[in-house]
């Protein structure tokens, strides 16, 4: 039985995602769900094995073979983009060049998706800093991929056994949320996030939509009403096709225990608002998956940290768990 | 060896105050370390025991002889007030009557505090809208106790064992916070918290400082520099004092497992940064404190809970932590 083939990019070179991929490459549950494709750079992948005193003999297919010379090969592999300059990479230090490598192993991870040559991407982390001072400035991964793919319906979600949250606003700063809510768009998050949660789970996810003021506004004692004039009416609409749903609920009680349990996913108004809670309970396995895509993507749920990396001590558990759910989403 | 008089208010007679009062009667823990003393009404507490099939033969003080009848008592005991009409008091149903009762007894616990006749108070929970109804147009009990004890430098915090967290704001929407933020402010938090949980706990606590923005606004990617024109110069003052403070931290990864270990308290910028990993985490043993008041006030960490109010299933495990903190705290 043929398994699926993921590509997964390598992210930044001089961040934790060469060594989190090595680690991939040599599990077990890993390979028996999927044929992982690191888009990376073989001779960064060799040099951190060597210092991790790790295997590395993986067949490599040159970018420019890619996928034909792809075809013969049934295992794990490496497609090499030689992107990034292996006698300037210093682990842990922040370059335009690693930026730039990162980018290319990630469009060309798109392109394939969409090209059906592989099932689903997921991908290593890359360095917004590193982006920039290559001169490519996109705030990060989703847009990029939104870029790219011609996308302007998605969402965030981020995915773990504990608590499940996706998201109406993300990278923005505190005081631009409230005048970037929406009906249409709390309508949208709502819709993608039922879809994408029955997908991965089955069944018939119920749906909690947290308020955005302390005690959801209290009946209109604390916030600008944000609750009835936004959350109240998308709600009602969501629920004429059927989606049962919860709220809007205030925000400090919609994550306890027993509430986490019976909720599919939780539709927050902003980052904090469903990332505290993700962190604080499932830190190492949470999955960042972009809803909306034309393709299947899924994503670690920590940046490069670089403070780690190329010291073998990082944690390849949410690259597991974001290539399972990859894998998963794929197969529907 | 003496214990401390704590008084403890019975709350909104409608809700699920008087049964949580009756259990920690009863609770060996309680009576071990302190006197409670409840700031009720004998006949509600009564009727109320009768329903639970529980005991409520404890001696009762009229409030026209506090505190002078109660030199003779040394266990538990009701200071009775007869503000509520037990004929016309519906359990669950919000009323005008309920809400002026609440007043009194909490406003009598406060003067019961300052004049020394009690080492602390602990409230059980009020209901606004029965305190609005009743013309009492506070928007809750830290307002009262800071109107009654003449406070205007105060801040809320909750403690708990896996958690705890101090508030910079509070019950205010989500869009006024940014406008509240001042070094001045933040300073005053950070102090005020430092010095509540080291007499708390002892030795020197580490401070978190959560910043305002998502990734702490990422060196001004996000926000409106709020991070960097009033959080990073408050740490800076508030270290010069000694305090040992990290921050300000990306909020959602700053209640990590490990983290919260080693921090002994996060000082919040608003009501839900605070409130969502504590309620997450510590539902059922979380404690209200007010810090910066003449007295020592601490208080449950729930509502009135109507739709479960005089049906015995009440948790009085809040109140039973709240009273234990006060009694720890009023000792020092």
């Amino acid at each position: 039985m043929s398994v699926p083939k993921i590509a997964v990019t390598m992210g930044d070179p001089a961040g934790v995602g060469p060594e989190i991929c090595l680690r991939i490459l040599e599990n077990p549950t890993i390979l028996e769900i999927c044929q992982p494709l690191i888009f990376g750079d073989s001779t960064v992948l060799a040099k951190c094995a060597a210092l991790l005193t790790t295997n590395c003999s993986y067949p490599s297919i040159e970018s420019c073979d890619w996928p034909e010379a792809s075809t013969q090969i049934q295992g794990p592999a490496i497609v090499n983009f030689q992107a990034a300059d292996i006698e300037r990479l210093r682990p842990g230090v922040i370059s335009a060049d690693t930026g730039k490598a990162a980018y290319t192993y990630l469009t060309a991870a798109i392109d394939a998706a969409l090209a059906g040559h592989v099932a689903a991407i997921t991908t290593a982390p890359i360095n917004k800093e590193a982006l920039h001072a290559a001169g490519i400035n996109f705030p990060g991964h989703t847009e990029i991929l939104a870029d790219r793919t011609k996308t302007d319906r998605y969402c965030m979600l981020q995915f773990s056994d504990e608590v499940t949250a996706s998201f109406v606003t993300t990278h923005v700063g505190y005081r631009e949320v409230p005048d970037l809510l929406s009906i249409e768009r709390i309508v949208e998050v709502i819709q993608i996030s039922y879809e994408a949660v029955r997908r991965i789970r089955g069944g018939d996810p119920k749906i909690v939509v947290c308020g955005l003021n302390p005690h959801a506004g209290e009946n209109g004692l604390f916030g600008d009403g944000e609750e009835e004039r936004f959350i109240k009416p998308a709600i009602e609409q969501a629920r004429k096709q059927g989606i049962v749903i919860d709220g809007p609920l205030p925000p400090d009680t919609a994550f306890l225990p027993n509430r986490r349990i019976e909720t599919g996913c939780f539709v927050c108004m902003y980052h904090d608002q469903g990332h505290i809670p993700l962190k604080a309970l499932a830190f190492d396995t949470a999955v960042n998956v972009t809803l909306g895509l034309p393709i299947v993507r899924t994503s670690v749920d920590h940046g490069t940290a670089n403070d780690i990396a190329w010291k073998g001590i990082a944690n390849p558990s949410s690259l597991v768990q974001a290539i399972t759910l990859a894998t998963r989403l794929a197969a529907k």
